[in-house]
């Protein structure tokens, strides 16, 4: 299942800190965009990569006012303006950001760069098959359970009462990554706290009480 | 709408004649497969990129006895065995195969060639975001138009009926990509037909005798 937390393990702006990349940075520009601010439609002439320097975008796809998230971007990952998807700030962010020639030339002067840039494109390239393989064989509360279960292994702790993870987004922002209604996810999810394999501990603090019965409830045959 | 046809534009048996690659494919072993038989399954200690020299090979999801198609890889296209899909020869096949370690040091060797892997990569992605689009916005009707007009657009020749094109593959697998049964694969293409869209003039060969029609299909809302 997708973490969706992020499309790849590898922090561009920690591997950029390596001096065998000195000077790699050096024709991105610096941009900022204002929470729910567009930074790439489809179809459109721009052509940039960039890489999330500080916020949080979310990378998605609209069709007549329906929309679901694909992922979303957070500090040290890289993408394009260039696919058909949108990308918007859904927090102030910073980006930097350098146009796909000009990337190309970069890669050619940094050849041990297109390793990573093929390690980050095979993992993105994975989870769009999760994504496909959640949306294909299996309902909402599956992939919301999937969700909730890689976030809180990528980004919780383990304490007395369980696994404890921070989440700040809304059960819409869910919603739309688990391709459901927000009223759906909203009442899957609380139906996970009802029987017990969630606390909500803060407002934005959960506790996977039940971390092996959750994990077993995606081997169950959804119905 | 994905065409699925190629995962790439690009066929690396012809961009590996030039002379800059020669010695590229030193290292690869060929391996011939026969029809029905798997290349790759999820999980496997295998860790090979492939080239297809002839045949075709199925790159498709399973859960539970169910299945979906991602692609088709042709003559020509590049793949690995390494990723939650299986592959399967739908024909009699012959691969060329390399560990994924000796690819990367064949990379490092010739970095030219980490641009087009950067490409192959790039095009995969954009048509996995088509495929979740066909999925979450569109209904089984519209994936099927998209299916015949790229499959039409791609491989067809204009003629005076229209556009006429030779498709090998049986409902089944059509249904196996776009997501729904055999039976429904199957009587929505019938409709086309009985509607004037679609002529079928022998058992593999067809003609998309309206063609603007049946794109304006795809503008129209789906039930």
């Amino acid at each position: 299942m997708q973490s969706k937390m992020r499309i790849s393990q590898l922090n561009m702006m920690e591997l950029l800190k390596d001096p065998k990349y000195e000077g790699f940075l050096d024709e991105f520009r610096c941009k900022q965009f204002a929470k729910g601010q567009l930074i790439s439609v489809p179809g459109s002439d721009n052509n940039d990569v960039f890489i999330v320097v500080s916020g949080r975008t979310r990378v998605y796809l609209s069709y007549e006012g329906r929309e679901f998230t694909l992922c979303y971007l957070e500090p040290g990952d890289i993408f394009s303006t260039h696919t058909r998807a949108f990308v918007e700030a859904s927090k102030e962010s910073a980006l930097m950001l350098v146009s796909a020639k000009e990337f190309r030339t970069k890669i050619n002067e940094y050849p041990e760069f297109s390793m990573i840039m093929t390690r980050i494109l095979g993992d993105v390239l994975g989870s769009t098959f999760d994504i496909i393989d959640g949306l294909i064989f299996h309902d909402a509360k599956h992939r919301l359970i999937g969700f909730i279960l890689s976030w809180g292994q990528e980004t919780g702790k383990m304490c007395p009462e369980g696994l404890k993870f921070e989440c700040d987004l809304s059960m819409e922002d869910i919603a739309l990554m688990i391709g459901t209604t927000r009223q759906t996810a909203s009442s899957l999810f609380n139906n996970l706290i009802r029987n017990g394999y969630l606390i909500r501990e803060g407002r934005n603090t959960f506790v996977i009480s039940r971390l092996a019965d959750l994990k077993s409830l995606l081997e169950i045959k959804d119905n």
